[in-house]
């Protein structure tokens, strides 16, 4: 990719991101489950960019939401409802009851108490409110804390014995029709085990359910494929694939596979220049136009992106704290990291931030998001314009008395 | 406050600022500089609200910006351009320009880098640039690695003689007006002798420049100072005032004093609803309506925000970990909190966000951000609306292809 062009074309600091790699990624997934009915429905919280649901949308896929906000843009970018579920912890009641308007295909709940809003919304509706209940099989991911989600001691799921009380409460219910059953138990996994473990504890419940004569139909993996960011030993979607379904024999399911990462991570590029360097005591730092504000995943998680440096120096590497404007010593994007000597108007290419990158920018320090560009078939087009100031003030303007 | 009433009016989640406590801890800080030539220049990274910038140029407050941004939206509510201060370590050609035109009181330098491309711009502009240097005086000011900024191995400032150097480059160039001097040890500081160390080493350096003929005016002592958001002792504005003013015997400069934290995080609330209560394993959550992008100083630095709960509830407390609804084991406001057991709807108040919390809000997971509202003379005004789904897209909708 030209990255030299599209940084003068459309600017820094910019997200670029290459739709083919993207579709690659989804096609060899989608083919890991062929023989078996699957949808594999987007995380758009990954990625969330109109565009780039759209694009998902036309290879067929559907979404996995987080909020009635997600829903709305998967039904705007053209996902049909049927393939639209919406999870997460916390769901409001005009969430749970615009969900159930657009008959999306269903509420996946995270608590009994979340059954008992969406039974009570269900009924003032005057409907019947297709379920899957999260269940958290206490399986250790080995990931990161921040994005682990298998644990008791997390906010997500049930545990087995809830989700069968729940089940069991939902198939009593006017206004419930349990369809499916969900566990994802976090994110950027690299293990199979306890893929397979979580799986097979799932499978089980499923089994004693049919017994109780509730019939799942769906069978939620969640997401959680990790992506290589630096040297990440990472699982096959082909080796996933057969791990879950190797936990399924005999049961005619519809698996629903949650991708986010692992279609969007290493199809984006975020792009920078060089304002200067500087030499504090012993430590050298490359100071660039973006910042924490554009890119949060160093700051918080203390994650690791390979960044290349595009520049006509060819002199020895050094090790350098790569920094952004932002008024916080957590300001950065790499610490001691090699990189040749740089100048003014340098770009470096932070790779792998294609997921959980602009979806988490803000606009601290009163900077304005960057633009985002597809690449598709060899040709950039624009999919998001650089916010301005005026667009930052916008809804505060109108309040400043005089 | 009837936090109740704002929130049924404002709907959650909601932040909401005290403007008569903003403006009483400004007149105790003024205060205390009492007798010296001195500018409060408020520190808008803090919360940027125009309203609330408004607020506190009524009172003759300065500004201290650290965006193009963030000096625009300093003259928009008011502030005068000789009252306006220009920091950051990473500072862009336009910026530089645009602040040099404002004909702001200076700009601040973080390196020597930096100083060359300033000097560049102004002689482009044929003008000269009033220039403050930060100095870097390597104190440690005992506070979070995140927001310390006064050691070498932090990206703020310059050490003493680069600082030294740059003086005397600025005082040699036609398009440089070295005018102040700045140094800024860290954030929340709640410990004085690390503030008058630094204090007196930078009162030597400019005692060292006037043997040069380099008579600075502007003293510019940073912000910084603590708050109390838990136990923590915190300094009093006079103390913090003598102990400055104590390095400066005989020396005729105008203090510059750089509030944020101080005039603003105690005067501000979030408003959250409590959505519902759940058990997993030996863990009682607390789901609310507010998450990580509505306030993200727990998740970021494990912030602690007091938190009390307006319910009807008597029954005793336990210990309950407070979590929103964002799809990340990070978003929570609190973990092993006391609070008594709560109902749909109660409402929780999560006090100390009048700083760094709006400011950093994003819109991860396709969430709207909060309405903020003022409070003045006892009554509430909104100053800014929230965010409408059609707000979050509107940037990127024209580029969805059909």
């Amino acid at each position: 990719m030209d990255f030299k062009s599209l940084a003068n074309e459309y600017q820094t600091p910019l997200y670029v991101y290459d739709f083919d790699y993207m579709k690659a990624q989804f096609d060899e997934l989608k083919e890991a489950f062929r023989g078996r009915k699957s949808i594999i429905a987007y995380a758009v919280k990954a990625n969330s960019n109109l565009s780039v649901v759209k694009h998902f949308a036309k290879m067929g896929s559907g979404a996995d939401c987080v909020s009635i906000g997600e829903v709305r843009r998967a039904l705007l970018a053209g996902i049909a409802p049927y393939k639209i579920i919406f999870s997460g912890v916390g769901k409001t009641d005009d969430e749970i009851r615009e969900a159930i308007e657009k008959d999306i295909l269903y509420i996946n709940l995270e608590s009994e108490a979340e059954l008992g809003r969406v039974e009570l919304v269900a009924k003032e509706l005057g409907k019947q409110a297709r379920i899957s209940i999260r269940v958290n099989p206490n399986i250790d991911p080995k990931t990161h804390p921040y994005i682990s989600t298998g644990l008791h001691d997390n906010k997500f799921g049930v545990d087995l014995n809830s989700a069968k009380r729940m089940y069991i409460k939902a198939k009593n219910s006017e206004n419930l029709d349990p369809v499916g059953i969900h566990f994802h138990i976090g994110s950027q996994l690299t293990e199979l085990d306890p893929i397979r473990e979580s799986a097979e504890i799932v499978a089980d419940l499923v089994r004693s359910l049919q017994a109780l004569d509730i019939e799942l139909k769906f069978f939620d993996i969640g997401g959680g494929l990790g992506v290589k960011y630096k040297d990440e030993e990472t699982i096959k979607p082909y080796d996933y694939a057969q791990a879950i379904l190797g936990t399924l024999t005999a049961m005619d399911m519809t698996i629903l596979c949650e991708p986010g990462r692992f279609l969007t991570a290493n199809a984006g590029y975020f792009l920078t220049k060089v304002l200067y360097e500087k030499q504090n005591g012993e430590k050298k730092f490359v100071v660039v136009d973006g910042a924490m504000n554009d890119l949060l995943r160093p700051s918080l998680y203390n994650a690791y992106h390979g960044i290349e440096a595009i520049t006509d120096n060819t002199e020895d590497e050094r090790e350098v704290d790569i920094v952004g404007p932002v008024c916080e010593s957590g300001d950065f994007f790499a610490k001691d990291y090699k990189l040749p000597p740089l100048n003014h108007n340098d770009l470096l290419v932070v790779k792998s931030a294609g997921a959980y990158g602009f979806g988490m920018g803000s606009n601290y320090n009163t900077r304005g998001r960057s633009a985002e560009v597809a690449i598709e078939d060899g040709k950039a087009r624009l999919i998001r314009r650089r916010e301005s100031f005026e667009d930052l003030i916008a809804l505060e303007q109108e309040f400043l008395e005089n």
